[in-house]
């Protein structure tokens, strides 16, 4: 009896599960993490493992040999145990592979073959295909002497050759008399899904027909796996993630409790990114000096024409990254999007304008300083919802990743806009 | 024979699927969606409605009788209706309910109870129970009697008084012997969710246990529905909208195409409240004037401290709000966060403290300009790392949404954190 303490393992085995297991890992510094681990039950680690997020797993499995990672995954599901071997050392994952048992490697081998971020790479094989010619009864028969996962909800009809024909939900299947043929209640709506096909366009087709498994086939059209609503589910919640972090220029897969120098390190780029475009953005300004040092509002005003613009920008970046993220916005309503936005930057320009305008007669008492910085809001907010338009496309076609790096380039741009708009139609006009 | 073009109603009805049909309504602009919206076979106009976003589908509501409503409603599942006449006005959503087939309106009225964003707003009512003490045999002749819908994963087990009890799932149904009890297979695993419970908490017990379908229950422990994963996701993505649109202050149920005008009016009190924060900034520099005056480059430079501090406070914010709507970050390893962030800003503010600072001894010619420079660096760095802690959780005890104002609220601080320390210890030392 140990008094009013319920010891730590006992705990944690038996009062935990392995997804709260997984959960209370993941919100823990990284050394009292490794204390943690080693109080969980060995038959546990494998589970608690394939839902710990990346950067953690594979820092845990980092500390383990070969032989201990064979024996801690044996039970992982084959689709979650082929995307831990792709990010290991190849020398580890090849002797990991090795020493599995030769069923297991062959099926996690036919995995290893497609990108971590495809179809393929989100499949797994545990498939139950049957035949259209068949009645309800002999596939009633047939799945008895099977092993079914608890997350089966469809059975896939294929021909002789195994080439994917249809699907067949299994309450269809329960309220279907024993004499029917499959080919009578089968159905043709779910397409099956190429390997090779992007896990954000699977997503996509997931959210559109509120599927729970879709098959998924080789070049051929033959069967080679099904893809679960979990897995996708976390494809979106990792891509919402990227979108969210990446503003901000962090990693999706990056431990949120690093230590102080690890963040640090993973954080500097971005600062340092940024501190060049403040530079770029400053080297402008620097052109102005001189009608900074007569009139010095001129200073004080410079920073609220920057921002204006920097906001309105963003607004219309964020709207367009996220409509061409969830696929409503396109090249073919581009040109609508192009004027829609010049008709919000015009509209919205104009009012803060007038607004902004009228702020700076009653704070200088000069309605010249007024006009100019009226009309350097005005150009500055519709150039920026014209560049927070078409930078993401621009971006896009330069393969670059619009989340990452379009609202640091957008606000160089606002920035620099605003500054030269501002300060040069001042140097024009008022000295 | 219409020659080479098929007939837009054809190509509507035929080749275009519900899901794609509301995807290009909802890749459309307002005008031209109203005229293809007529185009939809009225059948299929419901199943359409039910795909929709929020502002699109209740405009489309907005322009149909209560007549026109009940016909079109007719086989919407029962928690996308009642979702939709929750967002009617009174006297429309009153009238249509009046016209419903008494069964249906019971059942949607059943479900009004519940708030929108709750387990009960989220849950249909389509449960299938049964008890404990029967066999598979009794269970499969049972279902065999019902129309059960293609998304039924598991079977509910409940008591005589109907209080849920466990879980069973279908697959395990099948390849079970026909005489073993329920009692012995069913799983417990499963927890019922109270129909009160949040829908953010609802999405995080689907993600962390996978789930395809969970049992709500009412405050007895009643067993009154189910959730279903295909309405889970839609949170997680309307969750990730909220997240990003939030951020540049837009609403993730606005219409993507909404015309000019109504864009404008959605955008402008963001950018009215930028504006504000903006003079605030610009109060505290015209502070300095006299300063700015005598040494222009302090103009030049203000804007780089205060955009590093943005910089460095928004990634910290960003970090921390999404760790705590993932439930990583909470009030128990708050102190251990701001110790972390703390570090983060000593080491990352030292850095660019001596890199700025010798950006400007190469661009001034002045070392004291620069010790100046590097020193309001650091401690604006670190007070932004600060600030991007705490600040959320400041936001959520006093009931406001980090997500929203997190970033406004965060920008000003920085601002005027830079140009305070930054003009105020040049004013000190340089003057």
């Amino acid at each position: 009896d140990s008094g009013n303490f319920v010891p730590i393992d006992r705990l944690f085995n038996e009062e935990l599960s392995v997804v709260d297991l997984a959960h209370l890992l993941e919100s823990t510094p990284s050394k009292v993490r490794m204390f943690l681990w080693s109080f969980i039950d060995e038959i546990h680690q494998g589970d608690v493992l394939s839902y710990l997020n990346d950067e953690i797993r594979q820092a845990l499995l980092g500390k383990m040999s070969a032989e201990e990672i064979v024996e801690t995954t044996q039970d992982i599901e084959s689709d979650d145990l082929a995307d831990m071997l792709q990010q290991m050392p190849p020398e580890v994952s090849n002797r990991v592979l090795q020493l599995m048992p030769s069923d297991d490697r062959s099926e996690v081998e036919g995995l290893l073959v497609y990108p971590e971020d495809t179809a393929g790479g989100l499949m797994n094989t545990d498939v139950v295909a049957i035949r259209a010619d068949v009645t309800v009864e002999t596939v009633l028969r047939y799945l008895r002497k099977l092993e079914l996962p608890d997350s089966l909800d469809m059975l896939w009809v294929t021909d002789r050759d195994s080439h994917y024909k249809g699907s067949l939900a299994l309450p269809r299947l329960l309220t279907t008399a024993a004499d029917v043929t499959i080919a009578d209640i089968m159905s043709t709506t779910i397409k099956a899904i190429d390997a090779y096909a992007d896990e954000e366009h699977v997503a996509q087709i997931f959210e559109r027909q509120d599927l729970i498994s879709a098959p998924v086939v080789n070049g051929e059209g033959i069967l080679i796996g099904r893809i679960t609503i979990d897995d996708v589910v976390d494809v979106i919640i990792e891509n919402a993630d990227h979108s969210i972090l990446g503003m901000a220029g962090l990693d999706e897969e990056d431990d949120v409790f690093a230590p102080a120098i690890k963040s640090s390190q993973d954080r500097a780029v971005w600062l340092g990114i940024n501190m060049a475009t403040a530079f770029i953005a400053a080297a402008v300004m620097s052109r102005f000096e001189a009608s900074i040092a007569e009139i010095v509002a001129l200073a004080v005003l410079s920073p609220v024409v920057a921002s204006m613009g920097g906001i309105a920008g963003s607004q219309t970046l964020t709207l367009i990254i996220r409509g061409m993220a969830t696929g409503h916005v396109t090249r073919s309503n581009l040109s609508w999007m192009i004027l829609r936005e010049l008709g919000v930057g015009l509209i919205n320009g104009s009012l803060w304008a007038i607004v902004i305008g009228s702020i700076t007669v009653i704070w200088y008492h000069s309605f010249s300083l007024a006009l100019v910085i009226a009309a350097a809001i005005l150009v500055n907010i519709c150039l920026a919802v014209l560049s927070g338009t078409l930078l993401p496309f621009i971006l896009k076609s330069a393969k670059i990743d619009p989340a990452l790096s379009g609202s640091v380039i957008l606000t160089t741009l606002t920035d620099v806009f605003g500054f030269l708009t501002f300060l040069g139609l001042a140097t024009a006009f008022l000295l």
